[in-house]
């Protein structure tokens, strides 16, 4: 391999969970000689939700997505990646089940233990790089959330990740039940080897943040030399974060873990903010340690106009100017 | 590749289902250069019964099956076909269900043919050969059956494959429903360029005889250049051919479909036959065109007897012997 063909990063390790991971994923894989995705395992909706109550397993639809979005692409495991993705149809007990949950829960089975399945199933799909859980148990998200009641003060608990992401209060905080789970074992290890590490974009409270509620990742994360970027969400998810500004991302991310610093925030150029949005904007960047980089990293839509979607190659790029130049070069 | 390791057999077809099939194709493979599946497509009981009447698909368990057996026997495809293989445990909507008959399932819904479906499956696990199913349509078999009343001479008719392999009558004839289903798109051409076409071992009136029922098989088979080999079953089936003789089996083949002739009927050494059992068998073996032939083709238990098995190794080297030398050695 000559010099102008090696990736300009060589490890990235990306925390998340659903879409807004698998865009990462696509992006780093690009830039970086070896990916790990670090998924959040907080699912209990759909395919996921049934899987996980029926058979005891972590929810696959995140980490399902994660594989699909390092697998090789090929015409051969292009069409395997496109089986994995697959939901059945039909009116019958298997109607919505992802083709790729069904495969890991056997993989699960077969093999007795989560990691092992997830490697097996990367291995199907020629995935370079690695899925891991952030942690080897199921978990449910717990937010506060207000403005249920009357009284716009009062402070109800809302548990499950569905419910959370679609309540019609606003989230306050989120805990994890079980409290005090691990980390999945080569998690940590990842985080302090890595050139890099991406939080973000995805759902903020119910993919985003519960990573970071994991003990040993939040240290792993403070202590890492990593280069940590956070890629803020292209548009408010209706639900969990309508109406939040770009600055109360920051916000609600630093409520939840103080002691995690990044360095950059990564925001598209054509996000519509104002001169006063763009100040406190910078100012909450600052108080997470980060300086703003503004770039073109989400798709443009026929009409011209930027779409809430990441795209790859622009995010790519970004990245791949984000760490120091790699040693002797 | 020098003449040494040159398979014996260019081209084996075997025809049939269940594990009789998986027998015959883990002997073929070892002595064909190419091995095609012709698999009986009229279960619908399990797994298989459930999946065809949720989806509408052919079941697929028989086809699951001989997929395994001709996959390739590395590590990593030795994991995959323990995965197909494998069955959910637990108490949900999956318990039962083999991994390999979902993941057809899922294939068949993306490529949307179940031939494609079966390419794709076989090239997940490295098969070497081709598994077809017999006939593109799921089939039900119809069973003429005496002994279910009070006067012996009443003939019932029993439906499904699973009420005519354990019904307590004796079965006469079984047919196909649809009547008169095509067969699968390649399998007629694999038949007229087969080198060796192999009928059973398997279950005889629910497995092996219906593939003779589809017109255009029948056709082939009574047409063919191939060698034809009938490999009876080792010990009668409890249910659809409990207390019948080896010759017993020769009859009812022959009452289906008297236009197909074979070269050898193949039985092991260790059958206890009486000279009277043994003279009967050859005059039915005649009365298709095929000689007798014995040989050790059962597995030996512990104890040294035969058991009910065939033994893949001992097999092949039977079938190696049974077509003439290629021309030119």
């Amino acid at each position: 391999m000559t010099s102008d063909n090696t990736p300009p990063i060589g490890s990235v390790v990306a925390l998340g969970g659903g879409h807004g991971l698998s865009a990462t994923l696509r992006a780093a894989r690009l830039v970086a000689e070896k990916v790990t995705a670090v998924v959040t395992v907080a699912d209990d909706g759909g395919s996921s939700g049934r899987l996980r109550r029926e058979m005891g397993i972590l929810p696959p639809g995140d980490l399902r997505m994660a594989l699909c979005a390092l697998a090789a692409d090929d015409d051969d495991h292009d069409r395997l990646t496109r089986l994995f993705q697959h939901r059945y149809g039909g009116t019958g007990a298997l109607a919505g089940h992802a083709v790729g949950n069904l495969v890991f829960a056997g993989l699960w089975e077969l093999l007795g233990d989560p990691i092992e399945a997830l490697d097996a199933a990367g291995s199907i799909l020629g995935v370079t790089g690695r899925v891991l859980p952030m942690s080897p148990v199921a978990l449910d998200i717990a937010a506060e959330v207000v403005g249920l009641e009357a009284d716009p003060r009062v402070v109800r608990t809302i548990i499950g990740q569905v419910a959370v992401a679609t309540t019609p209060g606003r989230v306050r905080r989120v805990r994890l039940i079980p409290p005090d789970p691990p980390a999945a074992a080569g998690v940590v290890d990842a985080i302090e080897n890595a050139d890099l590490v991406v939080l973000g974009p995805g759902s903020w409270f119910t993919s985003v943040i519960p990573n970071v509620l994991i003990r040993e990742i939040a240290d792993a994360l403070a202590r890492t030399d990593a280069t940590k970027v956070l890629v803020l969400n292209l548009a408010p998810q209706p639900g969990e974060t309508a109406g939040f500004s770009a600055e109360q991302h920051l916000h609600v991310l630093r409520q939840h873990t103080p002691e995690i610093e990044f360095d950059s925030v990564l925001v598209d150029s054509r996000m519509p903010l104002s001169a006063t949005e763009r100040e406190h904007l910078e100012r909450a960047a600052a108080g997470l340690g980060a300086r703003v980089v503004t770039a073109e990293i989400a798709r443009t839509g026929a009409d011209g106009n930027m779409m809430a979607v990441h795209d790859p190659v622009l995010l790519a790029s970004v990245l791949a100017t984000s760490t120091p130049a790699p040693a002797g070069e």
